[in-house]
């Protein structure tokens, strides 16, 4: 469902059928962690340092995490972004539909993600797919067509852009630049990350996790090891 | 389009077809602000209380305003909560599609909000009637309700409520507690009150400005007086 | 070091030698957490709510507990007020130096307080009164009221508040008003209530628990349940 | 009183008599912002970007500017930082005083800053030189070398470095890392550098200025419009 696009070279994830998340800038490593626990410029990487970050982390020492910088661009179903938004210590840059039409793409979930309503966790979903999931799919993808149908003739015939617009599905891929510190984007991955959290976001946080991991090996080490 | 319901003597404001605004709780007042500025406990409303709140606002000494907390019960249409929910200094609870099945209730617009999309501003839509807007308010309330049958039937079939969702349209009714102080409400104001914010959330600005008033007169009057 | 103030009849804890914490105002309650949980206005209290609130609590399910405010008039030793504006989901108004002469009072700490470095934890002392205590807080005195003569001598002679104020030390009594919400009281309580914290801070986290107790009795006993 | 370190190579400035604002890291540029506003990853540099720019930064577009960060090391006088950790919106790792002893440095202002009370505004000072200019800068240096003085004797028999440090005057150095978005630190830049602002936090806010002005020049020209 996600994989590294090494034919553009560049450090992108496809998620879900037209989504992505895209590592567009970083500042610091781990490097920049431990200097800002020392408070200390030119302090050099040292053997202790992967000490020093766990226990930083464990010990929730969390301003240290701060200093580390990233900015993602990302493409997902409006739904996901809704819940993507209540993380109130980012940074969004996001399409505006009043100011754009948006393209005709939206999320149709893959066969083996179409399961049953758990009944233990009133969120939930099961992970035994449904005896219907075929028909399911189909009756989801048909509705959205249409959605659509009606969101392009409604702009052909001249309805504003931010009214035609409210018959869009939630499905609708949207499209943000968003920016986080280390430690809000830890914050965001152990909800996200969480057997919990629905699958069609936790799949964002699996491709963000693999993202950063080069930058701050220790400092994701260290997480993981907490999680 | 918002009334104040003076039958349930509650402070609430009806606003659009189906939604409301209420204030739920406050703490505060005018008082609060001009002791805030004094850092003083006890000292008593004063008759140039009115000339102090005008000169902190004008002067940008944000942080009195602070001091006054408002919690508002808003239901509106998901794309005026996706604006609202760019706000990132709110508290925000908003009911969960994923835990409970959405009522079918969408936004649509009144005919003479169906107007024509601005050529001179992107992202806005003028004041003139479209001449078809008979015909696009049909439309959209078709699309509409296409869209909820298609989403009660599956989750009538046990598809789970959070991928039943995912086909639901933008302007479904969706409905949260929002808790601000009087600082980040009026930014919120000064931002959704201007003649470039969408219609559908102004009239919610509109109407929190209203239900805040009488709680702090002297503030929102210096307010108004920077509009 | 610290007691209820029972014949102001006002809601206030003395604090160290010359502070206090107040209990200025509040919004909300047990009631306005599950409320809050439940999107849903006009909710009864009900017997389980005991238990959602712990539930929620437990399970960081954070924003409900946004929907508490309280606002605290506190004054305490500048070491301490700079501690504590490191938390920065608080609002704060504090006295200015530069705008009034500050009053002549300092912490100097009582004798069982006058203990040694600790060598096992490089921030914190030991629970182990100092041999030489009595001459160290003789030391502390006299080296402030030095400082607070220079200070008066400084403002008397024309020389400005704000360039005076400098020689003043980091125990001088600072004066503000802080307000905060519920969830990110707890996450201050957990910090400076642990035994890592310093002393001096650590008595006011201990009376702003005792004064909202009264207040959200459900949630402050699952806080407690969580430490 | 501040100038570019040239012989460091280092982007740092010398500021007040000990003090220095170095840009330790940062990320983006004018064109973060522009692909920001336009949400798109490779759009590249226009011509009309700084067009766009300035037409964000003055119709309060803010979010673009939320793209780019700096890391700046700071070391400055007590009272400065107390001005500044008032700005919540960055963060910071400041030398924690429990942790380490502090090096015997503290400002004492130069001959010409040393004024007089300013009576129109409560809370400045003039331009004035203060007849006593000399005497004055003899008291605050003596002062603050007898205070060191006890300090150094108090850690010497044993104190705990947490209650030694409260004799310590508002002038003694401190040191940070604090990191901040463009946005904020334009919102700081625009307090600190009034005229309003204490002339000792002022240079740190106009080295800061210099420091970021090469990283994204059509934004800085663009601010410097609205001063």
């Amino acid at each position: 469902m996600s994989g590294l696009d090494t034919q553009l070279k560049v450090e992108l994830y496809h998620v879900l059928d037209h989504g992505f998340v895209r590592l567009v800038d970083s500042m610091g490593s781990d490097l920049s962690i431990s200097r800002a626990a020392r408070v200390s410029y030119d302090a050099p990487p040292r053997e202790e340092d992967g000490k020093l970050i766990k226990y930083l982390l464990t010990n929730k020492h969390t301003t240290p995490f701060e200093a580390v910088k990233f900015t993602f661009e990302v493409k997902a179903p409006i739904f996901v972004l809704r819940q993507w938004h209540r993380h109130r210590m980012w940074n969004y840059n996001e399409l505006s539909a009043r100011y754009r039409e948006l393209p005709a793409e939206y999320y149709v979930p893959a066969l083996d993600q179409i399961t049953t309503q758990s009944t233990s966790n009133k969120q939930m979903r099961t992970t035994e797919q449904h005896p219907e999931a075929n028909a399911i799919r189909k009756e989801i993808d048909m509705a959205c067509r249409e959605a659509f149908r009606v969101y392009k003739m409604l702009i052909f015939c001249g309805t504003p852009r931010e009214l035609a617009r409210s018959v869009l599905p939630l499905n609708t891929y949207s499209h943000m630049f968003a920016s986080v510190d280390l430690h809000n984007l830890f914050h965001f991955l152990r909800l996200r990350l969480h057997e919990h959290a629905q699958y069609e976001i936790r799949v964002y946080a699996e491709a963000m996790l693999k993202l950063i991991e080069p930058i701050c090996p220790l400092a994701v080490a260290a997480f993981k090891g907490t999680l």
